[in-house]
C-alpha cells in the first residue's frame, strides 16, 4: 500500500518553530523516520511538505487518482481551508494528524473544517501521531 | 466582448470528482463547450482553471486591467477567500456560478463571501449555469 | 412543458417600486415578455402575481398536482416564509429568481429559507433572470 | 364541548404531500375520522383547514369569542407566525399537534413560536396525535 | 392631508383581547375617535384593520400610489413580516405605533423588522400613541 | 406488549414538589393508575423512577434487549443528558412525556436533547400525558 | 404636574452636531420652546442637559423623590448605561425620546437598555418628539 | 506501567448497539483483546466500563492516586460532563479515544468538553483506536 | 437549625487535587472544622460529599422534606446539572459556595445553572466561604 | 487593616429604592453598621458611595496607592464598566458584594465584567453580604 | 496646528499600574515628552487626562468647536463608551492610540466601539504610539 | 537593522484599485519611497509583494531565520489566514499596517486573525502608516 504523508503550512519549520510546542525533530528527520517505519509495516511511504494550498490540493488529487492512502497534517489550514476539505472528500482513506492538542490552545484552533471528511483524527500525541497513523493504515491492509 | 470563465479549486477534477454532485463532463469538455457557445453568442470566451488562489487573483487583475467580463466559479473559496472577494471588486462585470445548490448542502456552504461583490449569481443548475451566464453577458452587449 | 412563473409580494408594483433597484418595466410588460419568450422556447408560460401567501401556496399545490414546472420569485417571503418552502418541496422542478443581488443588500436579505428546496437560484441579473430560468427549463425538456 | 380542529398551511394536501412523512390519509378522511372520534367522546368536533394566516387568525378569534376548545396544527407557521401566537393567547384551551417529530428534522423546525402559549403539544405520533388531543380534551370536561 | 391608519393582525379584537395590556376601547371606538381627532387637526383620517398580510400590503401600495401618509400598527407582523417592510419602503411618510411597550415584554417582541423603514415609532403610550402620530403628521403639513 | 414507564430525576417527589406546576398526585399513585390504565388497554405496564442517570440508561438497555416499548419522562435530563439520548436511540419505540409545557418556562428548558431520537413527545398536558402515551402505544399494537 | 426634560450626553451640542441628523435648533432654543409648550399644556417643564452619567442619575433620583414626571433622551447612554436604567426604574412616569430613528442607523444603536423600564418611547420624529411626550403627559393628568 | 482503559456510558452495549457505527465486537471481547495487546507491549492493562458518572470519576481518582495512565472513551459524556473533565485534570497521562468520527455526526457531538484536559485524542479509527492509544503509552515508557 | 453542607463531585479529593487552586486542607479536615464552627454558631452542621448526582439530588430531597438549610458546593455540576437545579428549587434556604473564583477561570465555568435558584452565592474566598455561609445562616435564625 | 467599602451607582437610595429587592435600611444606617462591625473585627472601615464612575475609579486608585483592602458593590456598573474593572485590577485585595442574587434577575445582570478581577464575590445575601466580606477580610489578617 | 492628546480612564496611574503592560514612565513624564516632541514637529500639543467620561466628552466638544486635532487613548472606554464615540464623530481629525496590543489580551478588549469613527488607530507600540500619532498629524499639515 | 516590508494580496494593484480607498500611489512608488525612508532612518528596507499565501509564509520564515524585523500588510488575509498568523508567531518583531480603517468598513473586516500575534498595528493612516512603522522600528534599535 502506498501512503502519502502530506504536511501542510509552516511544518517545514519543524524543529525550529516553537520547539516547546512541536519538538526538536526537523521535517527531514521526521520524513526519514516515517519512511523507515513504513518499511517495517510493509507500507510504501512518501513524505511531502508544502506551504501552498494549491500544491496540497494537487497532491490530494494525485492520491485520489492513484488510490493511495493519505496521512495529512493540515496545520493552520485545518481551521479554514474548505478547499482542502473538498479535496480530501475525493480520497478514500485519509487519517488526519495534529502534533499538538488543538483543544488545549486558542479558541480558533477548535474549529476543524477538514475533520468531518477524514476517516479519523489523531491529535496531541506529538510526532508519534504519525507512527500511529501508519500503524493504523497497515492494520487495514 | 471578451469573457474569462474562471474555475476555482478542485474543479479541474470535474467528471471524476463526486459525479453524483457535479456530473460526468470533464473540465476540458466543459471548456470546449463554452468556447463554442460563446462563438454562437458573439463572445470571445476563454476558460481557465486553477487550484491556486494567487493565480485566480492574478487573472481577476488581468480582467480588471483589460476590461473583460468574468464568469467565476470560486468553488470552496466561495466560503472564505476574502482575497478573491477583494479582487472581484475591481472587475466591473462578474457573474458567479455554482454547479450545485449550495443551500441544500452543508451549513458552511451557505456562507458566500464573494457574492456581495458580483453582479449576480446562478446556482444549482448544473453545468448549464455557465451557459446561462454567457447568455446573460451576451444580452448586456 | 407548462411553466408557472409565480411572482410574490410587492412585485405587482414593478416599474413603480424603487426603480433604481428593480427597473422600469411593469409587471404586465414582464408577463407579456415571458409568455413570448416561452413561445420561442416551446414552453407554455403562464405568469401570476400575488401579495397573498395563501394564494402562492395554492398555486404551488396546483403546479404539484399538474406536474408543471415553476419559476418563483418569492420576494420578501424568501426570508421567512417556511409555508412557501413547504409548498415548494412538493413541486419537482422549481427555479428561484431574484431581480436584485440580495447578498449586496441588508443583512436580513441574506437568509434564504426557500432556496434549500429549489433546483437552483438565479439572482442579481435583473429581469433577465426570468429569461435565463425559462431557457434553463427549456434545455431540460 | 365544542372543539375546533384547525389545520394550517399545506395540510390540505395530506395524503398527497410527502406521504413518507405525513402518511396516506387525506384531509377529508382525517376530518371525517375526527368528527366520529369526537362523537364517541361526547365532543362536538369541527375540522377546518386553510392556507391563509388571516383565516386561521379569524377562526381563533371565533373560538375565543365562543369559548370553544381548539386543537391546532399550525404546520410551517409554527416556526415564524407570531400573528397566530398572539391569536392563540386569546383562546383558553388550545392543544397543539404536529404529525411528524419536528426535532428530528431540519434545524429551523426546532424553533416553535406558538408552543409557549398553548396548553400542551403532541408531536411525532402521526395522525394519532389528533385522537390523543381529543381524548385529552374529553378528559378535561 | 389624507392619512391612512392601518391596524394589523389581531387588533380587530381590541377591547376584548387581553384588556390588561391593550385597554377596553374597541377598534370601532378607536376608529371613530381618530377620525374626529383628525378633523380637529385638519387631517382626512381613514382607519382600516385587517388580519391579512396581503391586504395590509395592498393598502400600503394604495397609499404609495396616492401619496397618502400612513400611521401603521403592524402588531405581531412587526417581528417577522419583511413583506410589509418592503411595502412600507414605498410610502414616503409612515409613523409606526405600538400600544404596549414591546421592550418590556417577551424577547421576540424586541426584534422590529419594519422600524428601520419608517419615519419614526411611538410605543408604550397606549391608544394615545395614535393621537400623537396624527398630531405629528399635522405638524408636518 | 410490555411497556416500561421510566420517570427521571426529581419525579419521585411528585405530589410534594412544586404542586402548582406538577399537581398533587404522588408517584406511587401515578404508577398504580398507569398499571391499571395499561390493563384496560391490553398493555403490561411497569413504572420505575430513578434519580440516577446510570440506572435510567440501564433500564433503556433492558428495554432495548427485550424489545419493550418505553414511555420516558427524562425531567431535567431532557436538557443536557446526551447519555440518555444515546441510550434512547437503541430502543425502537419511545414516547417522551413532559408534565408541564417546557416552552412556557425558563429558556434553558426549551433545549430538548433527547427529543430528536424518540418517536414523539407529549408535553404540557399534566399527568394525563402518560395516559395518552399508553393509548398511543396500544393503538400501534 | 412638574416635568423634568433630561437630555443626555452630547445633546448640549444640538444645532452644531451633525445637523443633517439632529437639525439646526440649539439646546437653548429647544429648552425655551419646551417650557413654553409646557405652559400651554398646563405643565411645569424644566429642561436640563448633562454629559455626566452621575448627574443624570442624580436628577432621576430627584424626580423619584419628588414624584415628578420625566421625559428623557439618554442619547448614546441608551445603548449601554444600565446605571441609568436602574435609576429610571425608580421614577413612576418616564417617556423616552430619540430625535433620530435609531433602527435606521448602526447596528449597535438597535440595542436599547433603558427602554424596558420606561412607560413608552418616541423615536425618529425629530425635536417634535419632545412635544409629543409633553402632550402625552398632559393627557394623563 | 499500569494502564486503566475506562469506557463510559452505553459502551457496555458494544456489539449490540448500532453495529453499523460501532462494529460487532462486544465489550468483553474488546477487553480481552486489549489485555493481550497490553501484554505484548509490556503494559499491565485493566479494562472497566460503567454507565455511572460517579464511578467513572472515582476510577479517575484511583488512577490519579496510583499514578496510572488512563485510556478513556467518555462516549456521550464527552459532550457535557465537566465533572469528568475536572477528574481528568488530576491524572497525568490520559489518552482519549472515540470509536467513530464525532465530527462527521450530529452538531452536538462536535463540542468536546474533556479534550482540552487530555494529552491527546484518537477518533474515528474504530476499535483500533484503543490499540493505538496503548501503543502510544508503551512508546512513552 | 440543622444545616447540611453538601459537597459535590471531585471535592472528596480536596487537599490532593490541584492544591494551588483548592488549598491543602482535606475534606475530612474541612468537615470537622465546619461541624465545630457550627457548634459555635448554634447550628447543627452535617457535612456530606458525593461524586454521584443521584445521591446529591436525594440529599436535597431529604433537606426539603425535613426543612433543613443547605450549603452546597456543586463543583463541576454548577455548569450543567439542571437536575440539581430542579432539586435545589425544592429547598427553602440554600447558599451556594465555590472555593475558587469561577469567573477568573475557563469560559465554561462562567455559566452557572444552579445559581438562579439559590438564596445567594459566595465564591473565590477559599474554604473560608463555607464559614461565611454558616455565619449567614446563623444570622438568619 | 484599613478597608474601604465602596458602594456604586444608585446605592445612595438604599431604603427608598425598590425596598422589596434591596430592603429598608438606608445607606447611612448601613455605613454606621459597617463601621461598628469593623471595629468589632479590628478593621478600620470607611464607607463611601458615589454615582460617578470617575469618583469610584479614583477611590480604587487611592486604595491601590495606600494598600487598603476594598469591599465593592459596583451595582449596575458590574455589567458594563470595564473602566472600574481596570481599576480593580490594581488593588490587591477586593471582595465584591451584591445585595440581590443577580442570577435570579434579568438576563443582562448575569454578565459580570468586574468579577474576573476580584478575589471573590458574595451575592444574594442582602446587606449581610457586607458583614461577611468584612469577616473574611478580618480572617485574612 | 493645535493637538489635544486626551488620555482616558486609569491612565493617570501610568508608571504605577501594571508596569509589565504599560511601562514605567509616569503620565507627567509622558505629557512633558509629547509637548517637546510636538514642538520639534511644529505642533502645539496639550496633554490632558481624566477618569471622567463627561470631561472627556467635553474636551472632544472643545476640540470640535476649535477645529483642533485629537490624539485619544480611550483606555477601557474603548470597549463600551458609545458616548465618547458620538463625541469623536464631531471632531474632524482623531487618531486613536492604545499602548498595549488589545488583540493579544482578554476577549472583551477586542471589541472597539470608538475605532469606526476615528481616522486611524495605532496599537501595541507602547508609549511610542503617541509619537507616531503626532508625527502623522504633522505630516498632514 | 534589516526590515522586510511584506505586502499581501491585491496590494500590487495599489494606485489602480479603488483609489478612493487606497490612494493613487503605485506599489513601485511606495516601495521606492520606503527604501529611501529607511535609509534616512538607518534601516535596510526591502519591499516585497505577493498574491500567494505560500510565498508570504516563506518570506516570514526567511525573516525568522535571519532575525529580520517585518512590516506586514496582510490585506484580505488579515481576516482568515491562520497560516500567516502561525508564520508571524515565529518572527520576533512584526508591525502590522492597514492602509484603510478596517473598523469603518464591512463587518467581516473587523475580525483580525493575525493581530494577536504581532507587536502592534497601525491602521487607517493611509500609506503614511508604513512610514510610522519604519520610524517605530528605527526607534527600537
Amino acid at each position: 500500500m502506498k501512503v502519502l504523508v502530506l504536511n501542510g503550512v509552516n511544518l517545514g519549520r519543524l524543529g525550529t518553530r516553537q520547539p516547546e510546542v512541536y519538538g526538536a525533530t526537523t521535517h527531514a528527520q521526521l520524513a526519514e523516520h516515517l519512511v523507515e517505519t513504513g518499511q517495517g509495516l510493509g507500507l510504501d511511504v512518501e513524505v511531502r511538505q508544502t506551504d501552498s494550498e494549491a500544491k496540497m490540493v494537487g497532491w490530494l488529487h494525485e492520491a485520489a487518482a492513484n488510490d493511495w492512502a493519505v496521512v495529512i497534517n493540515p496545520a493552520a489550514w485545518s481551521h479554514y481551508s474548505y478547499a482542502i476539505a473538498d479535496a480530501v472528500v475525493q480520497v478514500e482513506t485519509v487519517v488526519e494528524v495534529h502534533i499538538s492538542n488543538v483543544h488545549a490552545r486558542e479558541e480558533w484552533r477548535h474549529r476543524l473544517v477538514i475533520s468531518p471528511y477524514v476517516l479519523g483524527t489523531i491529535m496531541g500525541l506529538g510526532l508519534g501521531g504519525y507512527d500511529l497513523a501508519l500503524a493504523h493504515l497497515a492494520s487495514r491492509q
